[in-house]
């Protein structure tokens, strides 16, 4: 499989690249050992991505010649924000590795009432950077052309008030699952136009409070269930991003 | 949430349940520490299901009357079992838990040629009966009235030989994703009976060589791509298992 580098820059005017980046060069010779004339895919700004080929490497910088532009689409076609109350241990990490490999399309963590960690505002910055690390591996890793970005709310009422720029927000809800809702997610889903913003909100272990499902619901968010099992805090964002991939892009 | 346990036996005759399970009266008294006339849900053989109050609880016994069947189903509409050839690292157990919370039937685990991991027979003993713990602990998590199987197979011939027990047998297979397969699965999986029984066999990190994958379609197995993206060998069935309950029980 042919290694991948978000190169986080504007792609070229001509058909040559040549990059100083530190952990690009350090990736390239030191733990891939790559030689000239040897392939890699290039990924820059806007999605632009070339397969390109090594025209020589050193220490100073790589030099690249963009073979093709490679126009497969491996996005989802809605944008999928994945936002998850502050789960226990480091479900943080698997939420952010995994929902990267299904297509989510950016995160924001935030602190609820039945969240136990809490997190000041040192320990989200490190997390932070942390987690944008996790997330531009996977996005190497499952071939993505777009990277998630990563971002920490301080209270519940941020996340409510950050709605507003969303096409739709559905939160799921445990007690949905249980009276059977399961019909919701799908017409939602089916019905959105194609790059429309899809905000999904999911609890700590212990689930929302009526109250906090209250609140949202008066910011226009919609209760949703997700089939008749109950998922876990990890497992639940999974289901979802793979519900919407087979409904917009297996079907 | 109400604690459920998988009593192993067949429900009684009358109203009244009495078990000496060590086990059950350990994780009740012990850990939970339940009272008398508390409730939890008992799950007996054929998933079949009681709201049951607890009677009297010693070291001895646990007396439960059996208040009322509960009857909703939870359980996938397919009969899937997840065959995956041996992973990395602690993989089968992330496998086996979240599969199991999304609705698997049963496991079968298998070594490939491009699996690192080599499991002799007394480690594979091992490994069966710690994963069927986590098979028994995820079901009782996730609501679900079945705990999933888990075997192991020695080579890869036999778990091809398996496949005549099955009604469909699918391969995920990596480079049916790259040329954009992926309408396959959604039509196999839309047009199987209730209750049939489904393969679904996934390759280790590297993939399936080519002679492996010419050999289970010489056993009929079909190639099936799960969308445009790369998934890790641990998140495709994740994907897939959440696919088929998107497509069964949510539209």
């Amino acid at each position: 499989m042919m290694q991948r580098y978000f190169t986080k820059t504007d792609s070229p005017i001509g058909s040559v690249y040549f990059t100083t980046d530190d952990e690009m060069i350090h990736h390239m010779r030191n733990v891939m050992r790559f030689k000239e004339n040897e392939n890699v895919v290039l990924v820059f700004n806007e999605a632009i991505t070339f397969l390109s080929r090594i025209q020589s490497l050193t220490d100073e910088g790589i030099t690249f010649e963009l073979v093709e532009e490679i126009k497969k689409n491996v996005e989802l076609p809605l944008k999928v924000t994945i936002a998850s109350a502050f789960p226990k241990g480091d479900k943080l990490k698997w939420i952010t590795q995994k929902s990267t490999e299904l297509g989510a399309s950016s995160f924001a963590f935030f602190p609820s009432s039945r969240s136990v960690v809490k997190l000041d505002k040192k320990k989200a910055m490190k997390k932070k950077e942390s987690l944008e690390k996790i997330a531009m591996e996977a996005s190497e890793q499952s071939h993505r052309t777009h990277v998630p970005t990563v971002d920490f709310f301080g209270n519940f009422s941020s996340v409510c008030e950050s709605f507003k720029n969303y096409d739709k927000v559905l939160v799921a809800y445990e007690e949905s699952a249980k009276i059977g809702e399961t019909t919701k997610f799908f017409s939602v889903v089916q019905d959105m136009k194609e790059n429309e913003k899809l905000l999904l909100v999911f609890g700590p272990e212990g689930g929302f409070s009526e109250a906090e499902v209250e609140e949202m619901e008066a910011f226009l968010a919609i209760r949703v269930g997700l089939g008749p099992r109950i998922l876990r805090a990890e497992t639940a964002p999974m289901y979802a991003l793979s519900a919407i991939s087979t409904i917009r892009e297996l079907m």
